[in-house]
């Protein structure tokens, strides 16, 4: 399969890549590096990715960012960022994206735990993760040609402890490398509308 | 107690202020119609009508406009409204509302039942009940003096399916007076952080 990684150059997009690249072809793309760059809060930047990238078999995005603070310092500005970036980004990749998917073809998108254990400065974070599991499960049963779209939300990883570990005290992280193989699930099965929890 | 029941004119509205009415003051609130008119979407509005009803015991809001389409008719525009209107516009009567909010008051939203349960042309409704229920959940966990936050995720209305059946086929409705309940409960009750499913 020609798989699309966009955030191929994170902690999380790294183990994807390590665990598919000896099956598939990964075209890596992000921000800044990779085979190909986009910003997903752009839909212009998103169709130009398509453009250059041409059609695809799958399309896995282990990106996009929220804003993490107190409630009570969440200004609109705030809860726009993670809505623009993390939740429509990945809904502009499949609206989009379709466009350039072949027959079959399937989206993996990122959601996360939050939504299910709440943290504190996690408001929009759980806001956007639940929107983006509650969007795939919609827009699964709406797809032509086979189609297929899923979120992997995964727990707090190993390799992002030595960062988040205060906000995340009592959580068993999980190795990037064990989420990775939630993506192998969504990629290389046939289920759509799912949202796969990694820890 | 001071109650603040936006949306009041509505189906569900009319059956909450039925439920609510002999026991507390309930201050009516609608787009148009009501004591005092609120615009959800906007945020200005949305301060002027708190500075209008001073201070309150707890708010219900039983409105939220969403877009419904087919998938592939649904552009970023189509998901802004639902985003704007029922998600940041109860986000935003939490975030400007707990200026106004007594010790100890209670704001219950309203999800729904189709990111439980999908539907054609559901998806931007399925992302935003999703996101509010997520929200919900998380800002519970963060709020102080006592302040409170739940939804309600009604499943479809007997008083509506003249309107939606189409939609909602083999779906059980419930009477509006029933989904009444559960926002009785989480007023009348002290559980924080909930989304009560009703049907």
């Amino acid at each position: 399969m020609k798989i699309l990684l966009i955030g191929a150059n994170g902690t999380l997009g790294s183990a994807i890549d390590r665990e598919l690249s000896a099956r598939h072809e990964i075209v890596c793309i992000g921000r800044k590096s990779g085979d190909f760059q986009v910003d997903i809060s752009n839909s212009a930047s998103i169709r130009a990715l398509f453009e250059q990238t041409g059609h695809f078999d799958a399309l896995i995005c282990a990106a996009g960012n929220v804003k993490f603070a107190a409630l009570s310092d969440m200004g609109e500005e705030d809860f726009a960022l993670g809505l623009q970036d993390k939740l429509m980004g990945q809904v502009n990749l499949l609206q989009i994206g379709r466009e350039f998917a072949n027959d079959g073809a399937s989206f993996t998108f990122t959601s996360g735990v939050i939504n299910r254990e709440p943290i504190r400065t996690g408001s929009s974070a759980a806001m956007v993760n639940a929107a983006v599991d509650g969007f795939v499960k919609a827009a699964a049963i709406e797809l032509p040609r086979g189609l297929r779209v899923n979120s992997v939300s995964p727990t707090v990883l190993i390799e992002a402890m030595d960062k988040y570990a205060p906000y995340f005290r009592g959580f068993k992280p999980v190795a990037a490398a064990e989420a990775a193989l939630a993506y192998a699930k969504s990629v290389e099965g046939l289920q759509t509308g799912q949202t796969y929890q990694v820890g």
